[in-house]
């Protein structure tokens, strides 16, 4: 077992830990000092969401807040956070992960903490995060959404009793789900010079049977629809601690367009934290000129996807001439077409020349 | 690499590009007779679908028709078919996997083969599995749905470039992606002595994580929902092959139940295959009666959901005493409560008490 990544995993492990610990602290000592306790932190409103050109993501602005128990509209979220701290750290400390749905029931059941329903906790769990300057993978709850990953990378694994282990991801030809292992695991080693994103499983498949990942020497990553921020995160550390560029594969139609923004600048969602944009990934399609280009079979687009094809039109982290340039073409053409739509010309079309082809050129 | 997993991996695919021919001669030898050519197949309209109490499954019966080019409603089903039988063997020759949705924009792109929509396309490729008698599986056509599976079983791998490459699913600690590789794959050895399938994502990583797999000595399967094809017959090897009985665990409602069902008897909609049923499973809970006597924290019943139960209590599946004492019990109480209810006793709760109490029960 690498000495390095014990280190690394261990010295998250007790930051997370001290930061929750300081909450704590700060509360008791406001009693001591006789005050109404409260928590500092940085307002989530959309009015304090502001779009960050330089770091090319959503961020929160300067503007605070002050969580007051002496208020009487804070005292149900101030108690909810104080659980929802105390919950984490618990996690923390017996090295257990939950899942946003297992906070909730367990807030209900132990300790008649009242939540009207999974959002508000939901939202609680953001606001600790935002206390903290920490995702909550950290305190370790992970959505449950799983999306998967293959190629040539080896990592190493830190959840208990597979400490060290290490694991190729080429090991299992179906792909390596993305779970809580892959994500709290260290990248060791990986002879790949670019990571390719996709938005679907099929396409995922169809990619590792044909050895995408040996013909354009990439990792594959399989995000099943809305990338989970788990995933974003991965797909940041290969893009800034590795060096490999990114590209990203979704449907031609405003969803799939929207799924590679959220990897290239993230959402208003998670505008506190940081980690989980990746500014330099590019959108390589289906793009509305590879419709036109490729004769794609295609859908019409719905009112829904014409109304929300305007409404990325006007949405600042939309502003590049590429994403312009497509939008206005799909509004145009009133079309969509699918990933799948490749295999009109052979189920390896895709592979011998679409996707060398896209790569080259962008 | 083993003889043995070579041999039978060999054969089923021989067997299928012997069936897939065998088509393609009885229509050459019609043509060369001067007649029209034609498919005998058994129907699957629903007058021809029927309940085996003593298969425990939904079977078709013995009516069949004739897909006959001569009557004019009939040729478009009929090319579409003969062409579906084609690209699988193309399938089956390159040894490629296909999905759903590829084999539809194939039809549309490579052959002017007009499809509707992709259930069109569905429907012809379900027609080919009755005429050929086998599970699209067998043809390399995969959906897209993905679910997991973890713990003690050593698989070894028949698909290209692994052939005869073996792996134990504890492998990887988030659990092993069941794609075309884990369907397609020879089960070499197992220390378990049940399996415990599991509805959600969440769960299952839980009893991961709570090392389920060793404290029950169980195989651990993840469907997402509603089971796909592969992954009930993967169940009902492990239980026909390997002797293993089945224990399911689904949210507790209508929709939860029908999931434990379709594993356990099948759906009218696969009532032309077997292996994919496993009657002797079990299904152990969320229960009505767990609802009460474990206090668990419930939702109301919808409308759609008591439509649902009503629906359940006149299917012929359902005829057993369990059956119809919980769907009772629901209507009664009027309330539902999913898999992660149980976390209102703490995250271990589940694995520490519940389930050794069913497991015990059952």
């Amino acid at each position: 077992m690498s000495e390095r990544t014990v280190r690394a995993s261990e010295r998250r492990r007790e930051s997370t830990d001290a930061s929750l610990k300081q909450i704590g602290n700060i509360i008791y000592s406001q009693i001591q000092n006789r005050e109404f306790p409260w928590i500092m932190m940085q307002s989530r409103s959309t009015d304090n969401i502001v779009y960050d050109p330089e770091l090319g993501q959503y961020i929160l602005g300067s503007r605070t807040i002050r969580r007051h128990s002496r208020n009487i509209r804070h005292i149900r979220p101030f108690t909810q956070m104080v659980w929802t701290a105390w919950f984490a750290r618990e996690l923390v400390h017996l090295r257990k992960t939950s899942t946003l749905r297992e906070v909730y029931y367990s807030a209900r059941g132990q300790a008649d903490i009242e939540f009207k329903g999974q959002s508000e906790s939901d939202g609680i769990i953001t606001d600790l995060e935002v206390a903290l300057n920490r995702p909550r993978e950290d305190f370790n709850i992970f959505p449950e959404e799983r999306s998967a990953i293959f190629g040539d990378l080896t990592i190493e694994y830190t959840v208990p009793g597979y400490e060290g282990r290490r694991m190729n991801l080429t090991d299992h030809p179906d792909g390596v789900m993305i779970g809580p292992a892959v994500t709290s695991s260290e990248f060791v080693e990986t002879s790949a010079d670019k990571v390719l994103v996709i938005e679907k499983g099929a396409m995922f498949t169809r990619l590792v049977e044909e050895k995408a990942h040996d013909k354009f020497n990439a990792l594959l990553i399989h995000t099943a629809g809305q990338s989970p921020r788990s995933t974003r995160n991965i797909i940041h550390r290969l893009n800034k601690n590795h060096g490999l560029p990114v590209y990203i594969f979704t449907d031609g139609d405003p969803w799939g367009i929207h799924i590679a923004m959220v990897i290239i600048s993230g959402s208003a969602n998670a505008a506190h934290l940081r980690g989980l944009a990746t500014p330099e990934g590019k959108w390589i399609g289906v793009w509305a000129t590879d419709i036109l280009d490729y004769k794609l079979p295609t859908e019409n687009l719905t009112d829904n996807d014409l109304k929300r094809l305007k409404e990325l039109k006007t949405d600042p982290r939309y502003k590049g001439d590429i994403w312009q340039r497509e939008i206005d073409i799909f509004l145009k053409i009133g079309k969509k077409a699918e990933l799948e739509a490749f295999s009109r010309y052979g189920l390896t079309y895709i592979v011998d020349e679409y996707l060398p082809a896209k790569l080259e050129a962008v």
